[in-house]
């Protein structure tokens, strides 16, 4: 493992992935003009307040999707930025604290949502999130085919669960378990909602039978753990220092299950990435081997979802303020 | 109107349906069949304890099926009666004012399907309701085009989240405007996922555009309504001798927002079951006009849906105990 020394940080054990995720990453020559088109879509849809994250949301989403979908096209690129920025701002504004302060009002907002994901008329008073989800959802049908976009909205019903999960736990996270939370962490990190968007932005789609082999099943399931452990290690000490994680996160999971110190918990919950980055790396390895065809660009496109997240904890976001 | 003079229930004015969905309804010759069917799922998964309710509750399912796809063979009649009988157990055993008491634990189990639904490993140690929705996802699966089985998921995800909503608005039922309710009532009565799976039962698959097609939408979308409004219309009454609704109920709703009595609400909600059967009457007419094809067949598909809600008010399982 590597030694994570930022400012104001114990130095904790960070996963050692230069061997498996050595980067740097490649990112696609649109990425500045992505960056400027979520600041205008939120300028459009203004789903969040004049902050002074803001500039930095636009950047690490912007940049971050360049490098998830680096071959893609502008226009795939903007779709996924804006459906990425879409979960991060209702994640912000409505998930964690504030959700555990009113769940009722939580299930409203997502209400509203499932109602336009089950095809619903749209309502003629939706706010900037209920007028910035037609929009996306408009331009997702519009690509993908129809099983592509029921697959997608399908991830998404699952990550406003996920949200409406973590705030009814947050009050009792000393009752959740390692293995609770490994099976929602997916969700809540939007990374099942990318590897569904993969298929749309790179214009290809698995047949099913392909989907179910076990190959494709470890790496994506692999990836998605992955992807989980490293927003946790690299939000947990950006939390801390606000004065206390506002979601569930795993360090504080393992440290209440295992009875064991930061230190450790760190130390366990890397471990958990590096094995977990063995895999993906050793699946796509095994499906890339020799073959230029759809398994293979699945599988490179799951490695740069992957490259994504060990970039994401990289970012000024997960700096300590 | 017609009036209802069931024992113990005041005269309530019912809606007259009698030229919009007369009846007697066809049943499938394997109506019976079914109906044992179920009864020994339920003995392979136990999702109910022993009480006197659970053959009436096998009878209202397996004979309520058998009217939904009077045409659709045996094993698809036994897997629709399956998936309706564990959405109503469900509902009985976990939803409504039990699920209001401990709102962490029903999203807890909701979580475990969300799992599955989303193509998660199984856990090994599954109670009955996860091995049973287990069997239904892969029974779905193997007869499902891909676009089919994730429309029918998606379908299953907005049923569990109706019923989460359901359960965090019981307590500030007063709150609930009739507008908010009819939306998120065709997924809490099933319909919605009924009407998916008359593609898998039935199976046929209707091209995007016909399911855009405007007639078509409305056709499903009052639907929808109407079979809410069957079952508010049916279950007030039961729910009203047996101590006040255990849900929400559109009966109430309108008596609370319009300030009127009972007769006024019961009036009103069944004129607009009446407005709602009209329309699903003329745009069947219009959709099987001289038509034989694909939205002929979805429109008849539509009918005998609507006429499986008609005639299950009828049942037992709505008398008063």
């Amino acid at each position: 493992m590597s030694q994570a020394d930022r400012s104001g940080t114990a130095v904790l054990p960070m996963p050692d992935l230069s061997s498996t995720f050595p980067g740097p990453f490649p990112a696609s020559p649109h990425a500045d003009h992505i960056e400027q088109h979520v600041g205008q879509w939120l300028r459009r849809f203004p789903l969040l307040g004049p902050p002074d994250g803001l500039r930095t949301l636009c950047n690490i989403v912007g940049q971050g999707v360049a490098r998830t979908f680096p071959t893609a096209d502008p226009d795939s690129l903007s779709l996924c930025a804006d459906l990425f920025l879409w979960l991060t701002a209702f994640d912000d504004v409505h998930g964690e604290t504030r959700a555990a302060d009113d769940l009722t009002q939580l299930v409203r907002r997502v209400g509203e949502f499932v109602h336009l994901l089950a095809d619903g008329e749209p309502p003629g008073d939706a706010d900037p999130f209920g007028a910035a989800l037609q929009d996306l959802l408009e331009r997702l049908r519009s690509r993908a085919t129809p099983a592509q976009y029921l697959r997608v909205t399908g991830c998404l019903r699952d990550t406003l669960f996920g949200i409406l999960w973590e705030a009814h736990h947050l009050p009792v996270a000393d009752r959740v378990t390692v293995r609770d939370y490994l099976a929602i962490r997916p969700h809540t990190v939007f990374v099942r909602t990318l590897m569904a968007t993969a298929e749309i932005a790179l214009r290809y789609e698995l047949p099913e039978e392909t989907r179910n082999a076990g190959a494709v099943r470890q790496l994506e399931s692999a990836l998605a753990d992955l992807a989980g452990l490293m927003n946790d290690l690299g939000s947990y000490a950006r939390e801390s220092a606000q004065g206390g994680p506002q979601s569930l996160n795993l360090i504080a999971l393992i440290m209440n299950q295992r009875n064991c110190d930061l230190a450790t918990a760190f130390a366990e919950a890397s471990r958990m990435g590096e094995e977990r980055a063995a895999i993906v790396r050793a699946r796509i390895t095994e499906l890339t081997d020799g073959g230029t065809g759809l398994l293979a660009g699945h599988a490179l496109a799951m490695e740069s979802i992957a490259c994504s997240y060990v970039w994401h904890i990289e970012h000024a976001r997960y700096a300590i303020d």
